[in-house]
């Protein structure tokens, strides 16, 4: 699997972490050893990835060189290297990373609502529900924006942000099925169809939101007005 | 009204066109002589845009700075600075032009369509009508996509992106309301909110294309698919 996939869909880094395994002096690692060099290891990406959204939210793509991360985070670019196969697979990392906690935020709030005796009905309320949370976006948007329009002029980095787009459309159109499913509501589309339009709509209003310099809370009423408006249309 | 806006809304320059004007020395210029200055100044503008989409499409907007722009066009800075306010107006004012031409070509379509005795009446039919011609869409989706990632970092640009993304709409809604009356059919959302997923499908749709290296038949094929898809499922 190319390394950036590898990071997006998820790695299997931590599934032999159970297994003692050499570590290069002939000596077997022990089952704790191999546990705390995973931690480590962890720790550092995490570190590595703060300094990232630091550097980038001030200065910007291109500004957030290699160097200027691992200053930021205190590590080598030995260190660095060891984790991230460039500074584009960190970026990728970076905005799974952010996504992921949008989307886990999203599916809890499904359960909620699944588990709930006063479930709503119609689409834009079902929408307004699972939405209604605040998350602070501009540091994804801005991600997004940058990655995408890199991307729009090289080929390697094209592939990989399609590989990443398509996995992102593949998790929300998951959530959609379960609401489908759940509320017996038929969308109009597809569900992968419905992903890519709410995943457009979430990033076009909040980059106005962004633009018209609207703080957090006004950004996600924002966000929520446009996607239960597409929901309302959209379904049924 | 701030410069940019000025050219993105339309300048009124043209309309005094046929008025004799002072010309600096205390002698009055012929109507002729007022004519002249401006198909100059009009041909110096346009030579300079043709230049900024060379040196943009092969370099990114960064590269693509106002010494290069007047090396590639034959003009000095002077040149520049007398037609533009900045590079920014310059790469707002070729947004336009691109989106200009697509839209021209559509509301051709458009009446095409209206004068026709063989109207289509399915909402994706009427869609695959519209779009049904052939443009290099890749200038467009560059200059767009590297104008709102320089926008969601800097407040004054924003604004002018904003005004330029209302602008669009506002021209897309009034060719969905022109459809909507000629066809009969109903939209399930405002004119407005629909020119807005029209606008951000067709971008999706060509970012995605020019990313897998489609050429210009295969791209212009799948945004047309997505714009009908869209159409069927928000229509009627």
């Amino acid at each position: 699997m190319y390394p950036i996939q590898f990071c997006i869909l998820g790695s299997d880094e931590d599934s032999n972490l159970g297994v003692a395994c050499e570590d290069g002096t002939g000596r077997e690692r022990t089952v704790s050893e191999v546990i705390q060099a995973s931690a480590r290891r962890e720790r550092t990406r995490q570190r590595l990835l703060d300094a990232a959204a630091e550097v980038f939210a001030e200065e910007g793509l291109d500004a957030a060189s290699v160097e200027a991360i691992c200053e930021r985070a205190g590590f080598t670019r030995g260190a660095f290297y060891s984790n991230f196969e460039s500074k584009d697979e960190l970026f990728f990392e970076l905005a799974t990373r952010v996504s992921n906690e949008k989307l886990s935020a999203v599916t809890a709030r499904l359960r909620e609502l699944e588990a709930s005796t006063d479930r709503p009905t119609h689409p834009a309320e079902i929408v307004g529900r699972l939405l209604d949370f605040e998350t602070d976006d501009r540091l994804g948007v801005l991600i997004l924006s940058e990655i995408r329009n890199h991307s729009l002029r090289d080929a390697t980095l094209s592939a990989s942000y399609l590989a990443w787009e398509d996995a992102m459309s593949a998790r929300v159109a998951r959530v959609i099925e379960d609401v489908a499913r759940s509320s017996g509501l038929a969308p109009r589309m597809s569900a992968d169809e419905l992903a890519r339009l709410f995943l457009m709509t979430w990033e076009s209003a909040s980059q106005r939101a962004v633009m018209m310099g609207l703080d957090n809370e006004a950004l996600c009423a924002a966000v929520s007005d446009r996607m239960r408006a597409l929901a309302e249309a959209l379904v049924g």
